[in-house]
């Protein structure tokens, strides 16, 4: 996508207007905020003119129509942290429109479970906001961080850990601001007083909600989450596998439980670069400074810690009678298939994090390695949101001290960590995951990155695969490598026909749509927005 | 919607070509046809100038092509037996596209449980086809004709009565033919060799399925349905309250079982009327010719045959245990709010059905009366498609023997049988459910109809009612009084919030999005199909 820069003139007259209307408060043109705002965890090369902070829907409504009245492209984020994908970081050359003063939760219904909010709601602060209401109701949270949009990532279709991982399927009542500045409200939401506008996500005629979710088709503005009821009881459970060779019999073993819903959520398995990660960061000392991290080392690091090839996770939601039953058919599935399938309850890990060391007895598991990942994932499958993934992007920083540093204060972006994220999606079926990860995992370690790769179990039929490229960006040459892995990677993966379920600003270009779909959705972007000033090229055919 | 009939020249030059491209076998223009077409179970005043029944994709791009250069519109339907909503006449003056000889299994797949077909697949054919495979997975029907399509009722967004009920939630993969001739794939339809294409709905980039359920903007050609591996055990549970004022404290129980997935299928809860239309017709003779029948009289008939001011009726799946746990949740959340909670399986029902009177001993509940509504009904919660329920169309018939009837001989709209569904949404409340079933009780008895409603847990959220206003066509005056009595019940129901699901012909004028979506959809109308040649009026703004 090549767009030429608006003329400084039109620019300058637009940030006047901007000014005008925000307060020159919430329109910034200072160069080191906008080199932050440029900046992502790889590189990248769209250019940030200006950032407006609307405060209102009206705030937006004024700022699109100065954008179109000259011509300046506009790229909303929510708070900008997409991170892996984007970060806050436009597609092309643009001014940012920052969603994040528009967090007001606006509603919320215990009894029916849900709660409406606008895009700069983040994880914590509905977090906080169900817990000050002592709420029976879970949010579902997703790995990264806390201070992440529940809108933005709802609309890039993320997922969580809890049986309504599924972000964009338990939304619906979108407001959208179209284009050309009209406000749209999806569902039942413009039917006057309509009771089940909040509950009912199709509406009456055509469904339109998915127009605007991976799209530059319209800023949604407004939208109701459905939030699950807490269940009596909730049990983790966790397994490995110690070969590769392993996995495809354990998919395959999982997917009854997944379609008949024994498995209400999505199943976690990351591989062994994967643990290491979370656990540490790259062992500099004892490789003598040579990458990537061979197989071989890491067998013996992973023996010694502990972990497997392929270790795994999930969670068994009911009550005390459903959840035992969960834990029969899983034992029965996986017998014989994993090593160490362990079960873990609030009671349980309780000891663990209090004797730590001496937790075995409980847990007939020696936890003490691994105390640091449990906690959060114990979190994550009952919606606690954590940053504690965030560590793993100063994998390869020398002198970074997992254990000591406090992961609120990390920003992967500013830090110049190298994050890419490729989410390639497959047939929950043990030869086509690994097939998948097979490809993953050689390319990733041709281009002397450590593959660390988490398979989802997305949904009932589909393995979401997560495969980060972890780099130092302050090591010259690597951004170059990471972004030719990373297309390469995507090349092979398409070639086999598993092509990723969202992309980041890094792979728009490359993954595009180029039949008859994509001409349909180019026809509605020109319709819609002939001018292209809604986040020109992002999620374009 | 006002629409000019195309002159008489242009038409018959549309099918002269036509019969050139289908074969004159594959275009009928028959006089006693057309009349057949346009006959719907209440008064439809939309011409059929022809059908055309193509027998491929090439041949609905080919039909659309010269309806396109004629200016004549096309009416898609797919068998055309929309009960209650359409049948499967035209909004407005059409040629009709029949899409029934378009009847193909393309893709199956046991493994990951799914199918891939064609417009004219009917329930039948897929059962028989999974049926033949000794398939262990089950499709969805609804309670409509075993010859009713598929797609047809995915795409206006039916349900049915196992855990797949919400038929476009469980369907993806979508071939659709534009206005403009052009085909698209959506989802990952069209990224080449795609694996997971059949598996995943949302696809990469704007999810555009929606677009294409209730509407008129293309022609869906095939689709892929989801199918739900067949439990180990299934179990039906009965019901009933003898009074209206019971309902909302029966609802607001049931609430949490539907929310925390103990039910994981939809609920259903009929009323007094609605039982008595599944097991006779009007009885004339008792009410010595008077209509509607009296709240009174129905009392004693319901003591009689012992059923209840409300009866409802729903599903357990999973494991033994996992029933016997639902069973234990159910009969716990209900206590004390029902009359006769009673629990049938598969044995239980065998027994019944051998030894009727006899078998009170086996169910401690005399079946006796209410077998033949039972038998179907535990059919459809295993996805058995049934055609018993088309019985109730005769209920206004005089002479006519519920009973002795061979229910697939059945043709409502032939025999002039007046059915008009009407189906609002309220939240899952009990307040809110008995407000919209009051309304729509006094509207019926108002307008001297039975007032038949079944209500539905659509969704975790959602009560769904559907209303049938029952009539004679024979009757002077009804067509007329049936029409007004729709109407005002939209009317009222809509002035509290709640707003039908879906739509019939006769109902698409009065319901229309008046507000920026409707022109958000028009103008999305305007752009695809200028010259308004698909199912113009058909859920339009």
């Amino acid at each position: 996508m090549t767009v030429i820069s608006p003329p400084a003139t039109a620019l300058s007259l637009a940030l006047s207007e901007w000014a005008s209307v925000l307060g020159p408060e919430n329109v910034s043109t200072d160069l080191p905020h906008r080199k932050t705002l440029e900046t992502t965890s790889f590189e990248c090369t769209s250019k940030v003119h200006a950032a407006l902070f609307p405060g209102s829907l009206e705030d937006v409504i004024r700022c699109l129509k100065i954008a179109r009245g000259h011509g300046i492209p506009l790229y909303p984020v929510s708070t900008g942290k997409n991170w892996g994908y984007t970060s806050g970081a436009p597609t092309a050359d643009a001014v940012i429109l920052n969603l994040g003063r528009m967090n007001q939760i606006l509603d919320f219904n215990e009894e029916l479970g849900y709660v409406t909010i606008e895009p700069g709601v983040t994880q914590r602060q509905l977090f906080d906001y169900l817990r000050s209401r002592q709420s029976k109701l879970w949010m579902d949270a997703t790995g990264a961080s806390p201070d992440c949009s529940i809108i933005g990532n709802t609309v890039e279709r993320g997922f969580g850990h809890t049986p309504y991982s599924d972000h964009f399927a338990h939304s619906c009542n979108l407001q959208i601001v179209l284009p050309s500045g009209d406000i749209i409200q999806t569902g039942m939401g413009e039917m006057p007083g309509a009771k089940a506008a909040p509950l009912y996500r199709w509406g009456v005629g055509p469904f339109v909600d998915g127009l605007f979710s991976q799209s530059n088709l319209g800023i949604v503005t407004r939208m109701t989450i459905w939030l699950m009821p807490a269940p009596e009881c909730v049990e983790a459970f966790f397994f490995k596998v110690d070969g590769d060779e392993d996995l495809p019999q354990l998919l395959d073993a999982l997917r009854p439980l997944r379609m008949d819903g024994t498995l209400k959520s999505a199943c976690h398995i990351g591989n062994d670069y994967k643990v290491l990660c979370g656990l540490q960061t790259y062992p500099w000392q004892e490789t003598g400074g040579a990458a990537p991290l061979q197989p071989e080392t890491l067998s013996q690091i992973a023996k010694k810690l502990n972990f497997g090839a392929w270790n795994g996770s999930g969670a068994l939601y009911g009550t005390k009678r459903q959840v035992s039953e969960a834990r029969r058919l899983v034992r029965r599935a996986l017998k014989g298939k994993v090593q160490r399938l362990k079960f873990l309850d609030e009671r349980k890990l309780g000891l663990a994090m209090r004797f730590a060391k001496i937790a075995k007895p409980f847990t007939s598991w020696d936890l003490s390695q691994t105390l640091e990942l449990l906690r959060p994932l114990f979190g994550l499958i009952q919606g606690v949101p954590t940053d504690q993934p965030m560590k793993s992007c100063y994998w390869r920083k020398p002198g970074f001290n997992v254990a000591a540093c406090d992961s609120s204060t990390l920003d992967p972006d500013r830090d110049r960590c190298g994050l890419i994220w490729c989410s390639p999606l497959a047939p929950l079926s043990g030869p086509h995951v690994h097939e998948m990860t097979s490809i993953c995992i050689s390319t990733l370690l041709e281009y002397k990155f450590e593959p660390m790769i988490s398979l989802t179990l997305m949904t009932e039929r589909t393995v979401g695969c997560v495969v980060s490229i972890i780099y130092d960006r302050d090591v010259e040459g690597e951004d170059e490598c990471a972004r030719l892995c990373h297309e390469e990677l995507l090349d092979r993966l398409a070639r086999r026909g598993y092509y990723p379920y969202r992309l980041g600003i890094q792979s728009m270009d490359v993954m595009r749509h180029t039949g008859p779909l994509g001409q349909f959705l180019n026809g509605l972007k020109n319709y819609l927005d002939p001018q292209h000033i809604l986040a020109p090229g992002r999620y374009e055919a």
